[in-house]
């Protein structure tokens, strides 16, 4: 198959970890109908990913076009040195690109051109190959990440490879990879933990109040510490940029707070919208003018059902959906994001069939 | 009507300031039979209320057994005043209880024993009496709030109103109240607000990697500024020592990411997951053993509908639902929380219809 502008990605593709991440790329290549070897330290995972359709263990002696490396932050450079030193083109699927290329440069000067890091931005809290999917990748970014020496065939594959996962190449240098990801990734989850933190041995009375808010802002602190930990480790110089910067806003923010600038506490406010409306909308282009729809759900078995049903039979899409999943609430409130100039006619339609509506 | 344990509640129940929450109080009470009196500076919004069913103007010289008053956080003790002289036991819903209190001492000190303030947990993004509903309150703590001067039958009144509204009334002196408020609420918002304003003037591209955990903690930062820059105000003294907490914690963290300290790094990740897990579950109860279903779904008109009418039919109850709504992706990843027992048939019976379920 022909994977789209630049170099063919004919494979075969060895995934070497069939974790989560490799286990998906794995089956994405073979949805495109590409040969793919796998391996894995853990024979169990290797067994699981294989009975899952996602390829073939790698045939003693091997050499593929590309190997993709989908092991732990503190595995990758190993694995990927032993993989070029098999040949062919290497990419790793890592969170940070800068430190395992320093690795590589000590452990394989010379193998560095067919070397191209890349970075699908596919996480998720879960992990193993029982949770891979082909579809994670679709319509994601995939940061590509070339080094000075790397081959630009070797990037123009790896880039084949993020097209034919069904994801959007987005080329960037490794180091500037990694400064992105402490901004879009890794600060935002520290905070989130730092927000997180302060709610432990709290008194019971006091988080009896918790409402969606303090949900949304602590989920991600749930993830996996010992993962984080890796990661964060990884970036420091990044991370640590960026959380200086986060202090000097701190410092700031609490000036204004206890000095009765409220202009000062209104400005930091106002930068956070911004922030908000930063974060690119639906596809990477401008943001269309959606609307919500509120819809009252009783907590009740086929509730949700029903209302998803009548919208269907009313042919309004649903652009994106939120529930308010406070737990507290034996009626949920459902917000529906539909295109503005259909959300009237929405609102209509559902009060016809009884559905308590807010606006 | 009898308004459970305590004192009866039994009207006229007059709500001054007919926005989101005092409309919604209004259309709670009038659920209950009560008469309910309404007056607001705005005639749009007294007229809109009206309209809605949510009471009536109040008339010439009216004194009802219960006043509420839903006005912006400024203007609370001026009304909570004018209410107390006029007659009658007076709450307000306002997020901030100690800075009202102190004003109305200053007041109106011979008038203060018919005074309770309360807050329901039931804010929102959204405003004005068309966002209104009875049901908001459902099941959501409602903190009553009274002081030491305030008379018990007056404490019992505004507990009968929550419950009416069908919220839990949970029972915490003002400063409680602040300081509980400043954790759950108030902190998490702000640290929203700065991981927000970091991605202010941030480049396209490395806005472009954004995922869904950055969206998840900065949604809050996108309320509005003039309406918060109100609340902190008014609890600038709980904001600031907690604040003070947080920067000790931050520079820790960046001690601990700076000197290599993964350790140090780990603890405060660990902390992080255990302030995740203090929330509250269901109802306050303890938290029932869920199991999530992950269901693949494509971004066309109709295909939620299709999964929540095939998880209708096969009968399971839906506890808690996450779409994973980063709007980049045109195959949506829905997370189905369901009770740990039904998980594994659920599973089947949605991948016998041909559902792609990742577990």
């Amino acid at each position: 198959m022909t994977a789209g502008p630049g170099t063919d990605l004919t494979g075969p593709v060895h995934v070497v970890g069939t974790g989560l991440l490799g286990t998906s790329v794995a089956l994405a290549a073979r949805r495109a109908g590409l040969e793919v070897w796998l391996s894995d330290a853990s024979p169990e995972h290797l067994r699981t990913a294989s009975g899952l359709g996602a390829g073939t263990p790698v045939p003693e002696g091997g050499v593929a076009q590309l190997t993709v490396v989908a092991v732990p932050p503190a595995a990758i450079a190993g694995a990927v040195a032993e993989a070029l030193r098999r040949g062919g083109v290497v990419t790793d699927v890592g969170s940070v690109k800068g430190q395992p290329l320093e690795q590589l440069a000590g452990l394989v000067p010379e193998l560095l051109a067919a070397y191209v890091g890349s970075h699908p931005m596919a996480g998720s809290e879960r992990s193993g190959p029982l949770a891979a999917s082909a579809a994670i990748f679709d319509g994601r970014p995939w940061a590509v990440t070339p080094h000075a020496s790397s081959a630009p065939e070797a990037t123009a594959l790896v880039e084949a490879l993020a097209r034919v996962c069904g994801a959007e190449p987005v080329r960037l240098s490794p180091h500037d990879h990694d400064r992105a990801v402490a901004r879009v990734s890794h600060v935002p989850h520290l905070l989130a933990v730092l927000t997180a933190g302060r709610l432990a041995g709290a008194s019971t009375d006091h988080l009896a109040l918790s409402g969606q808010g303090v949900r949304d802002v602590t989920r991600v602190a749930a993830s996996d510490p010992a993962l984080w930990r890796q990661i964060l480790g990884a970036n420091r110089v990044a991370v640590a940029e960026l959380l200086i910067d986060v202090q000097g806003d701190l410092g700031r923010l609490l000036e204004a707070v206890t000095g009765g600038d409220d202009d000062g506490v209104g400005e930091i406010l106002a930068r956070g919208v911004a922030g908000t409306e930063a974060i690119p909308g639906k596809h990477g282009g401008p943001v269309l003018p959606m609307a919500s729809v509120y819809v009252a759900v009783p907590d009740h078995p086929g509730e949700l059902a029903r209302l998803f049903a009548d919208v269907g039979e009313i042919g309004v899409n649903i652009e994106d959906l939120y529930i308010d999943h406070d737990p507290a609430r034996p009626v949920g409130l459902v917000e529906l994001v539909v295109r503005d100039d259909a959300a009237e006619s929405l609102r209509t339609a559902l009060a016809a069939r009884s559905w308590t509506i807010h606006r």
